[in-house]
């Protein structure tokens, strides 16, 4: 059958489905450079103001996984299970939740990405500890679930290579925020890393990509719905991301903020949702444990250790120190009414530990310690944050940047409610 | 100031209006090649789905201008006033109108384009004259305003070249069906080509690139707005096109049928409509002449052949003749409900009259005479159309393109109202 990308191009411009061989040509013309990048792109502005149709957005995400690799797990002894989440501030929730689900029986392949714009990265945030490796070959990342249980690295270029291209493209034509497009994208990855189940975080909130709870809603729908018909057994969580997770934002601060979690400690709403999450994940998988007992009785931290250690980590290494800190204090007494998770993530990007481009590099030592929670009571001259950063420029914007990330008010505000969870299945 | 291209494709998209200071910087950057391609097509999507603003579309076809050179006709002792159509089938109008107009005292700038897909252009149709060439210097163009009042030539390629650019990109990204783009690139070339004042005509119906009425009216209105935004006193017809414009469809052919209505005779449809553009431009500057006694007494076509031999033609030669040629004839009496101009169209293209990619070379002799005209009562085996093609296979697809071209009936339906025209002023 042929077909011209400008038809292509047209009919989705005017709110027609497109056939399955019409996208199965047009992803395939892509690949092979017979349709332009001008030409995907005008075609993902159209799906951005068209939509995709169920259809449609299968037979798409079907393509990208068909682009390149699929990785085989079947043959693990463990059962494989892995966590997406679409992006929050201080969300460092990965790097203690591979090794503690590996510690009750699963096997989890995190095939990460590393951090754009006010979030972070998982793999940014491993990269602090030194000697560690964040590329691995196929080979080496089912035998190291085998030997673990839990590998945190880069996913390999072979896996999903048209979603590589299509995201770069979106990057730069603003079509990022797209329901099907954000779906095929994440769960094309997903798919084709082998797992057997996945569980998604998908944030809302002022500090999330997707602000409103009824787009996050639909966009875990979506997903949820392309992982079960691709054979994934998959749930979503509707997490609320206003204020950051825990105290940690930025890259060696988040690790050692992690690894206080593995060792029973840590903030507790870190521990927590981690422990929610974890839960989820063993649940579709069939295990049976509490995760609690795995992080209290210090496994869960050999797993990490094991990880760390198979991946060139240096577990016991210090980690890198901001060479310059500042200390903001409050200005007033009262009750910390919010503490912003989108101005202390741009701050802690702006101080350092982010990237504006991809090709830029991140500090690792950069970043922001949260001394307060919300409805807490401070006095005036309280320390509120640290910021950390590698020189004093950076150091200065960052403090401009996190001006106003606390609001004080002369009553504790009624809790905006952000703590419930909302749990999408298909 | 400084933008990103991210942000006002974002803007766009988002159905904000785009700052002066945006439109130009997007223009201007797209120019030095700093706003990729496939930035600009995501862009031209945008403006697809959301529009421009009256003052955002002025300061788009301000830069479109401000990007190359505008040609000077104020020293000229003639005033001058050009024509363009949105493209019919069959239409050979700017053949007889420029030299017809010039006759009457005018200076004509026609400064044309290629044809491409299912209607003709005029240049196409000039060179199946031997000898005749399309590309004069702008010294060239001045000069023969002033001597014989007429040019019919290629639009250099120093005249809005940013324009030129964005054509061949909505051509491939399927965003060519866009008021405020056609707008902008018909009249940046129209206002810096020069002329005093425009007369526009603006098809719409089955044969017309714009099927709806109201989209042409809106069309011909945000045309007319910019003209008069930007000095140049403009006028639009809209005029219908649902059946071919005279009889001959193709170059040559239209050649002939153009030189017989020069000489006074010629298809009344082709006639009027002429007379018609030509009295609302010479109404436009203030030549109180009437167009038919230039038809009838000669002048007119005296000045068509100066017109054609300052540019190299042979108005004299023969011009070239199809190789095969074939007959398709009414297979029942009855009267003629419909000749369809965009059947004819497409069949006259397919004949080898018309090119699919602006690098296809045309058929000076292909195309297709049309024998009868709506209304018209017909018997069985009467000739309908005269196929004309280079060769057989070219005649093959053009006589299976131009099935059910004709629709015969028992009785003859009333028309259709296509003959009303409609005038668009500020």
């Amino acid at each position: 059958m042929s077909f011209s990308a400008v038809e292509v191009i047209a009919t989705k411009r005017d709110g027609g489905v497109l056939s399955d061989e019409a996208i199965t040509w047009v992803l395939d013309a892509y690949q092979r450079g017979d349709v332009a990048e001008e030409q995907m792109s005008a075609l993902l502005m159209a799906i951005y103001f068209q939509g995709l149709s169920r259809e449609e957005l299968n037979v798409w995400t079907d393509r990208m996984i068909a682009s390149g690799d699929r990785l085989d797990l079947s043959g693990l002894s463990r059962p494989s299970v892995d966590k997406h989440s679409t992006g929050g501030v201080g969300d460092k929730i990965s790097l203690i939740l591979a090794p503690l689900v590996a510690a009750c029986g699963a096997a989890v392949p995190q095939l990460s990405g590393r951090g754009l714009g006010h979030t972070g990265g998982t793999l940014d945030k491993l990269e602090a500890i030194p000697g560690w490796r964040a590329t691995l070959t196929n080979e080496e990342v089912v035998a190291q679930l085998e030997d673990i249980g839990a590998v945190i690295c880069a996913a390999g270029e072979g896996l999903a290579p048209v979603d590589r291209r299509l995201y770069a493209l979106r990057d730069v034509t603003s079509t990022v925020e797209s329901i099907p497009l954000i779906s095929s994208s994440i769960m094309s990855k997903k798919i084709a890393e082998g797992t057997s189940a996945l569980v998604l975080d998908v944030k809302f909130g002022t500090g999330a990509f997707i602000k409103e709870f009824v787009r996050a809603e639909e966009l875990a729908h979506t997903m949820v719905r392309l992982g079960i018909q691709h054979g994934v057994k998959t749930v979503a969580q509707l997490t609320p991301m206003s204020t950051p997770l825990g105290r940690a934002v930025g890259n060696a601060l988040e690790v050692t903020e992690s690894v206080d979690v593995l060792r029973g400690g840590g903030p507790s709403d870190v521990r927590e949702l981690t422990l929610e999450l974890a839960r989820l994940m063993l649940d579709l998988v069939g295990i049976d444990v509490d995760p609690a007992t795995k992080l209290d009785d210090g496994s869960a931290y050999e797993t990490y250790r094991a990880m760390i250690t198979a991946q060139g980590g240096d577990v016991d290494a210090e980690l890198p120190v901001a060479a310059v800190r500042e200390v903001v204090v409050a200005t007033r007494a009262g009750f910390v009414e919010r503490v912003d998770a989108l101005r202390v993530g741009v701050a802690a990007w702006r101080l350092g530990a982010g990237r504006a481009r991809k090709e830029d590099s991140v500090s690792a030592a950069a970043g922001v310690l949260c001394l307060v929670r919300e409805h807490e009571r401070v006095e005036a001259g309280q320390p509120l944050f640290e910021l950390h950063a590698d020189d004093q420029a950076h150091l200065d914007v960052g403090t401009d940047a996190i001006a106003d990330a606390v609001v004080i008010s002369d009553h504790d505000a009624p809790s905006r409610g952000t703590s419930e969870r909302t749990i999408v299945r298909e």
